[in-house]
Order: structure tokens, then sequence, then C-alpha cells
């Protein structure tokens, strides 16, 4: 299997502002962007990939000259991969409010020259998908083949599916839901609060302050990532594994490899992530809800939608639960729309859909093969 | 069904200081002690009941002149309750290291004469039972009819099996586990470091600065609290109700009852619940595993116990699942040990055993009911 090689973003600037569902408007904004492969003479083959919280417009190759800078997608994308980019133009796109280049609370608001900080706006997923939408555009594209995406980045194709729906021929979500549940958005709530009430945080805007809320951060991703991880792959790879042969008797000290494993997790991301942003995604992921506008009825919602459908689940998430995805397939039974669903039986829980299990990666690559079937006849 | 009425919890003072598995000693310390219905002639119909993190001696009964000052068990035990106080003797103890009157962190250090703080020795279960089992000595008690304990405290009722083998004849385990799992210890290790690197804990001497690390403790309740509920409770209590009719569109304030819920909780928690209590606790429930010393092997573990047992667990219960609990059963099985086990299909999680669900009551009035058979002959 080739490798895409050495790939570079490109900016691009929209002066009109990108209204929002808050009732604000942001801009102007700029985007960064991503791509790989080549558009067909029909621009007929682009695949949009749409990226969760920790994830940005880099979804595959490497930059030049940076070790381990491969995308976060990469093992799914590439010359000879299951998403194809000898066939496929690929696309993807940092959103906005992330903190990986694009217009974010890092930036200055034009409106003041100051940093927005706690003053960014709130981005939902609709937002996003409008302005991925535009960025499609731009690109001279009418109709992606596909939009791809997991977990938050599932959600995003499934609003473009909703929301533009001759715009796209297929949505392909994985390890998704139609909404959080509330046990979803108490993880969230936690974590957030960890980042507020850190005295570092000085209400969104440290930056003025020159310090990072890292006591926040820490705990928020240490909340995330148990939440990722199945029950069994934890017990398997840690168990109660300890890191001395004799019980150390402390609080504070690092006495077993879960520990330790969690803490190196958190000092990592406190290193590199924005205490806005993920309050930005979290909330994004919180109000996501696209059947609240049809009195809460899935099937009424998918009514909307053109396309066709991969759904895709992992037997040990429990973030987000086959059962969740199984929600969506039936909403799209009930309006007889064309939808292939597997459940495949990992036990990485929801980091599942970052991993190249052969079930997963199988079903992907003949589920985009036949896609291309449809642009090369 | 009549009541318990007031009740008054005693203290109990030991020169003698007790011997921890850390090496340290602990002492002189004092003990608060509670007991309902009257001891018999015999000294035969005495049940002990453990504690788990948030609770204490007051296990049933309420305080003369305090509203709603009820035990934290009183559903359970009192003049015709399934723990039936008109048959038997129930003794409630306060652990050490714990925030409810008993020596802990928040008392002075009679060696130094200043508050312990993070000083204060870390305890294990077994040090617990060891102390528990001098309040027994001390009530002229020889044999336990029982010691009962749900959560933690059924690891330490587990203990007394193992350690005490002729001193009880049944154990009542409820909801508990032979050991955590690397998710329970990873939940437990992210709750600690909220507090640990909330600015105010002052390495756990925050008492001497006149602060409280309640950011901290904060997180820990509400991280703690999303354990104890089961995901179906949640939704159904909760689901994705809003505060308000319309979207605030805000990272901050409350838009879910969820959040408002979590955050009533944590604050309520932050008022009273002592920071270094909760590292103690936490640890004590990290390093409970009695089949460590045996190469991990339960079923020779449970080899020393020689008392009957009732085992329970919760269908929906994440944090101390059905699963955790059969393993205590089959060890037992495997040395022939009479156990009854119950797996009750209840819908509120690992906070099920402090419920009075009709099913869950029934099979420990069963159980008393025919235990207190053995010394009404």
């Amino acid at each position: 299997m080739a490798e895409l090689g050495h790939v570079r973003p490109q900016t691009m600037t929209f002066d009109e502002p990108l209204p929002l569902r808050s009732g604000n408007r942001l801009g102007p904004y700029e985007l960064k962007v991503e791509t790989y492969g080549q558009l067909n003479a029909a621009k007929s083959n682009a695949v949009l990939v749409c990226h969760a919280l920790n994830a940005s417009h880099h979804v595959a190759g490497t930059y030049e000259g940076v070790d381990k800078s491969e995308g976060w997608w990469d093992n799914l994308i590439g010359p000879g991969k299951p998403l194809d980019t000898d066939k496929f133009f690929v696309i993807g796109v940092n959103n906005p409010g992330s903190c990986f280049g694009s217009t974010g609370p890092m930036h200055a608001n034009p409106a003041t020259g100051q940093v927005y900080g706690a003053d960014f706006p709130v981005v939902t997923v609709q937002d996003w998908v409008d302005a991925q939408s535009r960025v499609v555009e731009r690109l001279g594209i009418t109709q992606l083949a596909g939009v791809l995406g997991g977990s938050l980045g599932g959600m995003q194709a499934l609003d473009w599916s909703l929301r533009y729906p001759e715009r796209l021929r297929h949505c392909l979500a994985i390890a998704t839901a139609p909404n959080l549940s509330a046990q979803n958005i108490a993880f969230n709530e936690v974590a957030r609060r960890a980042i507020i009430t850190d005295p570092d945080f000085h209400e969104g805007h440290f930056y003025r302050h020159g310090v990072i809320p890292k006591r926040g951060l820490r705990v928020a991703r240490m909340i995330g990532h148990i939440t990722y991880l199945s029950d069994d792959v934890m017990e398997e790879k840690f168990g109660r594994q300890m890191r001395a042969a004799e019980l150390g008797y402390s609080t504070q000290d690092i006495e077993f490899q879960i520990e330790s494993y969690l803490r190196y997790q958190g000092d990592k991301f406190s290193e590199y992530f924005d205490a806005n942003t993920y309050l930005l995604i979290t909330r994004a992921l919180d109000y996501f809800d696209p059947a609240r506008e049809h009195g809460g009825d899935l099937s009424r919602t998918f009514a909307a939608a053109r396309c066709k459908f991969l759904i895709a689940s992992f037997t040990t998430d429990w973030r987000f639960s086959p059962t969740r995805s199984r929600e969506i397939v039936k909403a799209l039974v009930d309006n007889r729309r064309e939808v292939s669903y597997a459940e495949i039986d990992a036990p990485h829980g929801h980091d599942a859909f970052l991993l190249d299990d052969p079930r997963y990666h199988g079903v992907l690559r003949a589920y985009f093969e036949r896609m291309s079937q449809e642009f090369a006849a």
C-alpha cells in the first residue's frame, strides 16, 4: 500500500460573514483546508471528511520535515487504502472555533482587534456544515460523492444529508448518534466545569493573562479518555497493573499503570489544545439534535434525506453505542432510504472508529468501491 | 412500619494504636458508633453495617431536633423493616479517615499537635475492618450474626469473612466487587486529580490556609454521581430536558436539566465533605484486592471463609456490575460455601443498593428472617 506522502494545508478566506444558529455572525473568517487526490473532470468524485473534537483538516498524509505528522485518519485514506485517493478527491476542513488554524478563540476578533477568547460565538454542527458547504462550493463542486465522519464528525455527515440533501450522494456516519444522551451531556458538563473553574481560565480570557488552564484541560481529557475506551480494552491493556512491585500507600503518587497513562494523556493534551475550543466543541455536541424541530420524531426528521447511507457502530462503544446507530437506521428504513448498517464486533470502544480493525476497514473499502463505480462508469 | 425514632452516636476512644497496612500506626484514636435494638443475652444477634464513601455510623433513625436527619440506610433498618431492630442489634461505625466524627484528616495529629491534613496515614479496607473488630470486642460480642455492606461497605463485609472467619456467621455483600477494574480506578484517579490540582488544596494542608478545595470536590462528586446512576435512569429522569424553552447558546450557562442537577450535587457535597477523606477513601477502594496475596486466584482466596453469604447485584449497575458479583459467587461455590445470590433487575444503577426497591428489600428481608431463626430457636 503506497502512502499519500507530503501534503500541504491551504487557507481559504471568507469575507462574507457566516450566519450562526445563535443569531451571531462570524466573519470575515479563514478556514484551513487540505485536499488529496484529483478532482475528476465531472467533479463527481469528491468526499468531504468531517472531524471530531481533537482533530483537524489534516486528515491524511504527512508534513514535510515533521516527524510523526500523519493525518488523524491516515490509516483509512491514501492510495490503495479503503478511501482510495487514486479514485477519490478527499477534502478535510478545520471547523471554525477549532484550535488548529481556522478562525477560532485564539484569533483576533475583527470587531475589536482583541483575541476572541470566551467571546468567540457559540458554533453548532449546522454552522460547521454551512461553513463546509462554502468550501465545497469554492472548490467548484456541486454534488459530493460522499460526506464521511465519525463521532461528532458523523453528526456533521448526518446534518449534510438533512439540510443539503441534493448535494451529496452518500452519507457515511460512523460511531455516532442522533443526539447526545443525558449521560453524554453529563460527562461534557463535568469536563467543562473542570476547565471553567480552573483559576487560570479567567472567564475564557486567559490569553491576556499569559496563562493556560492546564489543570482543567488535563481533567477534561482524562474524563474524555475514559469514555473513549471500552471497559474491556482498559482491563486488557492496564487491568490492575502496578507501577512498582509493592504498594506505596500514597493518595497522590502513581500506583497503577492506568493512572500513569491517564495523566500522560491529560498532560499531552493540555500542551496543545485550547480551553475555549474544548467548551465550544463539547457544546456543539450537546446541542446537536436534528429531531428537535420535528417534535423528537427521528423518522419525520430523516424524511428530508435523499442520499444513500452507510451507518457503522462498534459493539463495545459505550459513548455512542450501537443502540444509537440503530435509531438512525430505523428512521432511514421508515423513510425507505437505502441504508447499509455494520455493527462491528471490535474491542476498542469509541476509539475503534480511528483504528484499522480489518473488519471495519473491510466494510468501508467495499462501500467506497461501490461508490467509485458510480463515476467510473 | 414503626420508625426507630431518635438515636444518639457514642464515641469510643482507643488508646492502643491501630497498626495499619502501610506500616504506620494510628492512635490514640476515636470512633463514632451508633447501635440500634437490643443485644440479646447470648450476644448472638448483632449485625455490623459497614459504610461506603459518603456515609457514616449514622445508619438509621433520626437525631432529635434535626430535620431530615434519617440515617443513610434508614429505609432498610428499623422495627419491622428488612433488617428488623426488634430482632437484631445493629452496629454502625464511622471508619477512621472519614470526615463524620471518627479520627480523620481534620483532627489533630497527637504526635505534632497539628491538624493531620495530608499527613493522615493511608488506610485500607483491612485497617477499617481491624478497627471495627475492636468496636465489636468492646461491645462484648464474640461472634456477629452478620456483617452487611454495599459497594465499598461490601468490600469490608468480604474482608471480615476472609480475615475474621470465625467471628461472623453471615456476610452480606451488596453491589460490590472483589477489586476495582481499571475503569473504576481511572474514575477515582480523575476525581483525585481534580482535588489535588485545585490551588486551594495546598498539598492537603488547606485547613491552615482557611480555604477548601471546593472546585476539585465539585468535579470529583459530579464524576462520581455519573457513575452511580445508570445510563437508563439518567435518560428517564433528565434526558435532554432543557432549562428554558429556547437554546441560550452558551458554553457556561446551564442549558440542560442534567447540568443543573450535577452542579447542585457537586455544590452540596463540597459544602460538607473533606477533600483528604475523599482521597483516602478512593485509595482504599483502589487497593482492595484480597486475591492479590493469592496470585490473583479468587477461589484460593475464599478458601479462608467459613460463614454463609448473601451476594446481591443490580442489572444496571455499571460501576460494580453483576459480572463482578458473579466472580465472588463462583469463588464461594468453588469452596463449597453456602451462598445465596440475587441479581436484581433494577433501573437505578449502583445507587440501587441504597434505595428501597421491593424485590431487593424482599431478598434482604427473607435472608434476615432466616438469620433470625438461628438465634430465636
